[in-house]
């Protein structure tokens, strides 16, 4: 384990209408990122199509597609050219009537080792998602690959640090977050406040746990959402190692130095001391103090 | 519930050898404090002597004291006669040979709302704590007050976010973390990072659960350590409403509206989203994944 390090790749792309385009341009950029050492590569959110969310329309249904299907055959074949790992995003269609908001995992060989499906969905406006997705059910866990133990974690996802948690005892070396979050323009002024507990959230899911943490975000305007961008990996003492821009496509190459786990485990020793026999009221939705 | 203010206070303090020269200090500073209008007043971890963990010593034990006891004796009058809530932490002697890092709330009547028993206890380097305290028995939880609901956790629970999320789960309003942190020379260069770890998870567990969340450093240099104050209120959206310095005692009076609590829950709804029955294990120490 000396001086083992992993260089994960992050897609942060602005999407257009077409499907086929945004499928191209993720290739294109795969490869690119490949070129200069990235060996596990994350996509974005629903990386093939536009947020379709922000409005419930049955039309877009059509967008789903089962796992496998036509974009994890492509990017199966890509990662064994390539020899990467991909976590690839996918609007799943599981059978008629039940969708889900997935991410797989695909091995540097081509492999599909498994998928994630979204456990925490959110409905705020422009952000319908219970609309179209069935929350997960296949818990938190996390999948070995050629490069390392990757945990898979979507967006909204990230504001709940039970879920960060039982990724990273399952295993996990790196949490990502495949993300599409962005702000209507009547909360623009609110923007600087979000993006710093958006990062603040993350950050401490890194801290708390001891673990790499990568997320991916979208950039651009799409109808009544701006994605900020700000993709970003943090070390396991939750400084920022790399980040991208708030508007620009943008791919980060980061180096990780695996040994820094250990190390920060050891110096700050949390997992050593949770209290499992007093934690069984997580599993309630509220403790009511008058009942 | 239209325009509830709560004004808390926190007492940052440097100590000496004196456990009744601290006392009287720290009497004078909750009246001043009274004076400026803090309702809910928090005082450091273990305020009534120096930090004494930072070595194995039997003699130490003598510092200890029963709830209600001494300490509490003092406090409640003082609370009584200022009408204002106490939050005091006390090294407990609960028999012989058991120990605890506790906190009482006294009511503004006087009267003991009740005690909390830090449930996380450390063990590094000048931070011994294991030798001295039992790990608590009571649980997480918070305790109703003329002026709020407030729950309490003590310096190392800090970095567990289940802490904080049982604490709100059971009504809170407010978690008070009475804290001793700092850092041995050796360290000094590593004093920004550890600083920025330690107010991001703090901060992380005021957004994940829309709560007030206060830190009750000590400043100065005893011994091996310097305690690097720093003591902070956040709103429930995890911003820091008011900071004290690095390396002076200050006390802060902070306002702080209740009904932001409801308003940054309605707008960032975590609490409605959390998937309870995948939470499970969490009650687990590690998921082996080779298991």
């Amino acid at each position: 384990m000396r001086n083992k390090s992993v260089t994960v790749g992050l897609l942060q792309q602005s999407r257009n209408k077409s499907l086929e385009q945004n499928l191209e341009a993720t290739i294109h950029e795969i490869k690119e990122s490949a070129k200069k050492g990235a060996q596990i590569i994350c996509l974005q959110e629903l990386f093939r199509s536009r947020y379709f969310c922000q409005s419930e329309n049955s039309n877009a249904f059509q967008l789903s597609e089962t796992i496998p299907g036509p974009t994890t055959n492509v990017l199966s074949n890509l990662a064994k050219e390539l020899e990467v790992v991909i976590i690839s995003p996918v609007f799943e269609k599981r059978t008629e009537g039940i969708y889900h908001n997935s991410a797989v995992v695909i091995d540097a060989d081509g492999s599909i080792v498994g998928s994630y499906r979204k456990m925490h969905i959110p409905d705020d406006p422009y952000f319908y998602e219970k609309f179209y997705f069935t929350p997960g059910d296949k818990g938190f866990k996390s999948f070995p690959t050629r490069y390392g133990r990757v945990g898979i974690l979507i967006c909204w996802d990230q504001w709940f640090p039970e879920a960060a948690r039982l990724v990273a005892l399952s295993g996990a070396q790196f949490i990502f977050y495949p993300t599409a979050i962005g702000y209507h323009e009547s909360d623009a002024i609110e923007l600087n406040r979000q993006v710093a507990a958006w990062e603040t959230i993350q950050k401490s899911h890194a801290i708390a746990n001891g673990i790499f943490l990568a997320s991916v975000n979208r950039v651009g305007k799409e109808d009544n959402l701006t994605f900020w961008g700000r993709s970003f990996v943090c070390d396991p003492f939750g400084e920022i190692i790399a980040q991208a821009g708030s508007n620009v496509s943008e791919n980060l190459v980061v180096e990780c130095d695996l040994l820094k786990i250990e190390q920060t485990r050891q110096d700050w020793p949390f997992l050593r001391d949770r209290r499992v026999d007093a934690y069984q009221k997580l599993a309630q939705l509220y403790n009511d103090p008058n009942s």
